[in-house]
């Protein structure tokens, strides 16, 4: 039986976690859960304090602890709080692996402290290996612990290389859906907001990956993280929009076979392969795929000038050091606080992500320690908060000017 | 560097086979070749014997090796005739793999005694498999040898298959280009003839296999291969038809994820890989596949009343013993001396498999022996051509009667 701590375990890759876990019990403990601590994350934690019964729970809110105290003394588990309790639930004793499904950088410091206390990996964070890639597989490698991808796309690359040898290999190939604009003109898409980049046509997921999906920044992101995970130069990681996401990702090998890996759309299927591998379990509640019903698969090449973000990704990660942690927090910032709140629209981001990349240049480290990607996502965010700021009360023009 | 002799080098798997070779002379050498010894096999053989150097040559007809001597001798090379020349190629000291290339159930006694010499198998040849899979199976277990599929299907499966545990597997999903016929009405396919059935949309193959394609009765065939090699219930074998055969077949698992494995329409891809197993060796001469050139991948359930040789493929597997071989010694006869040389119409294959299969239930074989497949064998091809004559001279109708 496996125990899993879980980072972010009321967000939609938590609960899908935890829902593998129900269908699984036999397999599958949770020691430990955490949340940010909102309305919604304290009434999701009492179902799952009584429900799952981990020894400890975390919140970010203190008075979200104050209000877990009584349902988690009733059930035995301890209640932490603060910017350090992610830290105690990423360590804890009782767990071997630790579920990173928090969104943002959040998941960055948790997740290598878990490496260091070796805790095998099932990680849903992006950031991490966007920000820290080079960090994490150190320690990763130091530590002799196992990184699982949970992205649907990473995990499909991890299932597509088994049983071959790495220097098979030719190329990866990651799939992508095109998202809602796949059809948009590039003025469409510049003027889209979020009530139109939330329509996914494939996946249903959390709001700030499916806007990431809708520019493609998701897919860059993706990218720079294959680039880490399987540790491949990016001249051979490629992108290919496939609007019916049922192949999930490739891999070409030398002699020209390309191994790939289908499926529902269900992340509960990549979660718990990240959880069961090396052995497969039986789908619990999500369905078998019907390639007879899904028909057609059909394949387009991506349009980069539609799509700026993901030529910035892969120009982030070629740079590497702190690039692709500027891009990701500038991005962040520009979805999170601003698009989803309706202030600005695609153009905005693309444009915010591309100036604060710009930039960065002059102060940009090549060989960062956590420190230097912790001081340029601060700096990062800043910068395209002030950037936005002034773009949304005195228009674009100004800033090339004044920033 | 590994060793290979190759049965029926003048044949299509047989010509591709040398060409991987070609393009991979520091990883192959041919030290044996074998062909029946039509003209157009004499001239090739000769080709062959000049450039590949092989130390020795057999032939079905005495005629074609005395064509041969002086080539060989002149190349160090020994020639060998008539029925016992396939087994001497086939268990030659000097090769370490056999490549088993001939077409029809000829392929079966040479492979049974190379894998008793202990040589790896490269096998081509379906009715190995399908007319003695038990007893082939438990010969490869014996000996310790190695049995690679050169069919691009079954290397699919193979290649699926790698790095999973066997007891994860739920499905194995052969694809199936459909065959010219594919939109063809029952009446249309019944009455089409061998101009007809030589269009196949995807391979460019030999003309029994060709036959085979459009009837379905080579999916069928292949559906026996696949329950021999991976050793899989039927229940557990489906078939689904993917017109642009760019998938090559896939494994499902039991938690719902789908390995495939795609390529180019190229039986060199399939030949190179059972050759280099566990390795892969790079694409010699033919393309990596481009799916956003190929654009569309569509899927369909295959039809058994237009194609009942698919459902008779299921029953013979079934049913077991000596049925598979008899269903492919009447499919054989009728394919091969009938219906090529333009004496019958598709449906009349169909019907004189349906009826060599009912007549033999009252003589069926259980657990058959070598002896008993080959008399079966024997057996069904004498009724075939029974059945066949009468029904071209007197129509069909007088079958049912006096047979």
């Amino acid at each position: 039986m496996k125990k899993l701590s879980i980072l972010g375990s009321t967000g939609s890759i938590g609960t899908q976690t935890l829902d593998v876990v129900r269908q699984h019990s036999n397999d599958f403990k949770v020691v430990g859960i955490s949340a940010y601590g909102s309305e919604r994350d304290v009434e999701l934690l009492v179902e799952q304090i009584k429900e799952f019964k981990p020894r400890a729970v975390a919140v970010h809110l203190e008075e979200a602890a104050s209000m877990l105290r009584q349902v988690a003394s009733e059930n035995n588990c301890s209640v932490y709080y603060g910017q350090d309790s992610l830290v105690k639930i990423a360590t804890m004793e009782e767990a071997d692996t630790l579920v990173t499904a928090v969104v943002g950088s959040v998941g960055l410091v948790p997740t290598l402290e878990a490496i260091k206390a070796k805790k095998n990996i099932a990680l849903a964070n992006k950031e991490t290996l966007v920000c820290a890639g080079s960090i994490v597989m150190r320690e990763v490698k130091r530590h002799g612990v196992s990184l699982m991808p949970i992205d649907s796309e990473h995990s499909a690359i991890f299932q597509s290389l088994q049983g071959n040898r790495r220097q098979d290999l030719r190329r990866i190939i990651l799939t992508c859906s095109g998202g809602p604009f796949r059809e948009w003109s590039k003025d469409q898409i510049d003027q889209a907001g979020w009530e139109q980049a939330l329509k996914h046509p494939t996946w249903n997921m959390g709001g700030k990956i499916t806007v990431d999906s809708a520019t493609l920044m998701n897919k860059g992101l993706e990218v720079i993280e294959a680039h880490w995970l399987y540790d491949v130069p990016y001249e051979q990681i490629s992108v290919v929009v496939h609007p019916q996401s049922i192949i999930h990702s490739m891999v070409e090998y030398i002699d020209g076979s390309i191994i790939a890996q289908l499926g529902v759309h269900d992340m509960r299927l990549p979660i718990q392969y990240a959880l069961s591998y090396p052995t497969r379990i039986t789908s619990g509640s999500y369905a078998f795929l019907d390639l007879v019903k899904t028909h057609q698969l059909t394949f387009y090449e991506p349009d980069l000038v539609r799509f700026p973000s993901l030529a910035y990704a892969y120009e982030a990660g070629r740079l590497g050091g702190t690039m692709p942690t500027v891009m990701n927090a500038a991005n962040e910032v520009a979805v999170m606080e601003y698009f989803l709140k309706g202030s600005i629209k695609v153009g905005d981001i693309t444009k915010v992500v591309r100036h604060t990349m710009d930039i960065h240049k002059s102060c940009f480290v090549k060989e960062p320690e956590i420190e230097d990607i912790m001081h340029a996502d601060r700096w990062a965010r800043e910068h395209a908060r002030s950037v936005l700021d002034v773009a949304i009360s005195d228009g674009w023009n100004k800033i090339h000017k004044d920033i």
